[in-house]
């Protein structure tokens, strides 16, 4: 094995083998290596669309024909999106705080996960995307950069930002700008989870607005995935971060938390998220902490286990089953893999198909309602949400975003 | 013609025939229109470069598999030259101040002209690039919008940004950054103007220290190519704006040009342009201005005229030609096509090649004479620079600026 650059990096799936001392594997930056061999270069490229072989090409697609094209959209704007690239533009933004499961690594380490969202928002649905990772971690630094690019793209998707400044940051940039702001860690994995809980209570025979649910997690999806089962119409919700459960009078709460204390824990709980697992009916982890077996055991008959903590559930798959009827989390290598994939690519491709300004409450439960409808005919315990390679999904997903902005007001076209 | 939109753009090829009524053609966008037609949706895409067809590709390209690279550049932020795409990713960045010969039409209305300019990078040099166009004229908040992006990027290159903004913010971008931060509009066009005026300068004989030279025009374009003629050993230059030649006590002068006056006019010029014609020999205009054949009548014999403004060229070539051993212009449809596209690909190839932390004076003379030798065995006074499309042209650039940024001390492989 050569060594390229002198970097001794932990193989995360390596592990300790029952009576074997544990060993790195792969410990060096090298492209012998299959993950750096492949990242080698990036993962993306710009591909240039019109021909440039000669006078006559160069005439159209630069000086002088181009000028004509830059008048028409200076005269009227909105030409833009038919007549350059932005109209199938967005851009993947983040400041590098919140990276995958490995937190602040900052802007430049971010990349690699950026520029593998972009590749998938052109895999999935022909999005094209630009990874722009910002050397600033500041909220009003954030909101005017993306802000005066955003005459670049056609929408915004907000990435690994951490949370509480996420939220401020994507809804002060949706107010100044006429294009979708989309945080994806919030909303695609809200659209996700809903989509799988819908398929979940109808192969169970239940009604959403039936079920009691624990949400271990108030960071950017735990708060998303609580409002956007509670605009589907679960009533009864219990939230919880480190502390245990968040109600209205706990002292200690942002102000996104407090929102939230005031729309959820209907029974007025206050202790620990294990004990509110008590005759609840479904639990849905968004967070880095583990779930006893013990409290796992408390929750009501035919309970649904989503941990989607990665890469270790909050509860172990194995011990899951043996209480609920349905499980679900965040890694491949389980049934039921809740992954954001299934929403963000058929979003924009929708939101961008007819111009949207925005991306509407309803229009993400329309991605929700088409994600789970995908495969309404193939329910199973172990399948109750599409592969991430379903061919079907991006184009369900985008027809259903479509349909909604249209019907809320916020379509263009 | 069927009319996609209610616009009217007068085509810039219209022109009055004798005794015709003017009519304007193609007056509508449309896409029976073979401009707009090749416009529609752009003219970039992106390219995804790695499989992405199962869980076994998806594993490497994104989680888990990326988390390792992620780390890697934590640990070493040089490694993301390496292993993302930006190692070989330039920002075309532009406020649309300056947009051609457009002026300010803003930053929507710029996008064709970067997408123009990004797919020149790709296809002539094998440079990716991202235009970006910024929503804002101000000069601060240009340069920290650049900077908060630019891990993103491998480059930047400034372009369409009016003068005199576009001096400081070239310059204060490169004292905060360790990429290459380039004006095109200064410092492309700076280049290929030396490149056609050495090779005009042995096809008659002449060296270059022994030129008197006259500069109409001190923008951005104006400025630059009198610096680098500087920097090539022209000793006797004159340099006019609309209020005539510059000189040191003129009281009218902005600090770039009070910096010019300090080391141009030796001989004390206060009059007109056309006044400094009088025994010149070379005229180089880089302005909107036009030249009375009287004065051009005025030069010296054997003169060489560089008559640059589009569409239209300070001095006819037709005029030109009864009084010079060479004329030059801005247009494809007459020789010596003094274009942009000679340098800028071939100088970000270059520095991006050899991880550049800037350009300097040195690796821009070494790209002139690079584009300049490329035809050195072919000299005639209609051919003293090269073709767009002479293929030979991007690699001597990259190759000689690699060298001049390693001998320069600024390369960092």
């Amino acid at each position: 094995m050569t060594a390229t650059a002198d970097h001794q990096i932990l193989d995360q799936s390596s592990s300790a083998v029952a009576g074997v001392m544990p060993v790195p594997v792969s410990p060096r930056v090298s492209d012998d290596d299959p993950v750096f061999a492949l990242h080698r270069g990036g993962k993306i490229a710009l591909e240039v669309t019109s021909p440039l072989a000669n006078r006559d090409d160069l005439s159209l697609a630069y000086t002088p024909g181009v000028a004509r094209v830059c008048l028409a959209i200076e005269e009227t704007p909105a030409l833009a999106e038919d007549y350059t690239w932005r109209g199938n533009l967005v851009a993947v933004v983040t400041d590098g705080t919140a990276v995958l499961g490995l937190g602040d690594i900052g802007p430049a380490a971010a990349m690699p996960v950026m520029e593998g969202k972009a590749a998938l928002f052109k895999h999935f649905a022909g999005v094209d995307s630009v990874p722009i990772c910002l050397d600033t971690k500041d909220t009003e630094e954030i909101i005017d950069t993306v802000a005066r690019m955003a005459p670049s793209f056609g929408g915004i998707n907000l990435e690994d930002i951490s949370a509480p400044r996420c939220f401020e940051i994507e809804r002060r940039l949706q107010e100044r700008l006429d294009i979708p702001v989309f945080h994806d860690d919030q909303h695609g994995t809200a659209i996700v989870a809903l989509a799988a809980l819908e398929n979940a209570a109808r192969l169970t025979g239940r009604q959403l607005s039936d079920l009691r649910v624990v949400v271990s997690g108030a960071g950017a999806s735990g708060i998303a995935v609580t409002r956007i089962i509670l605009a589907a119409g679960i009533g009864d919700i219990a939230v919880g971060d480190r502390k245990g459960i968040i109600y209205a009078d706990r002292g200690d709460l942002t102000s996104v938390k407090a929102d939230i204390a005031a729309v959820t824990n209907r029974s007025g709980l206050t202790g620990s998220i294990n004990e509110a697992l008590a005759g609840a009916d479904v639990f849905i982890g968004l967070s880095s902490g583990t779930v006893p077996e013990e409290a796992v055991a408390t929750m009501a008959p035919g309970a649904i286990i989503f941990a989607m903590a990665n890469p270790d559930p909050e509860v172990r798959p194995e011990v899951a089953q043996k209480y609920a009827s349905i499980v679900a989390t965040g890694r491949s290598d389980f049934p039921n893999q809740i992954n954001n994939v299934l929403a963000f690519p058929g979003v924009f491709r929708g939101a961008l198909d007819v111009r949207a300004s925005r991306v509407t409450e309803g229009m993400k439960l329309a991605a929700a309602r088409a994600l789970a409808d995908v495969i309404a005919d193939e329910l199973a315990p172990d399948h109750i949400i599409p592969s991430p390679f379903d061919t079907r999904v991006a184009p369900a997903v985008a027809a259903a975003v479509a349909a909604a902005a249209k019907a809320d007001g916020v379509a263009r076209r």
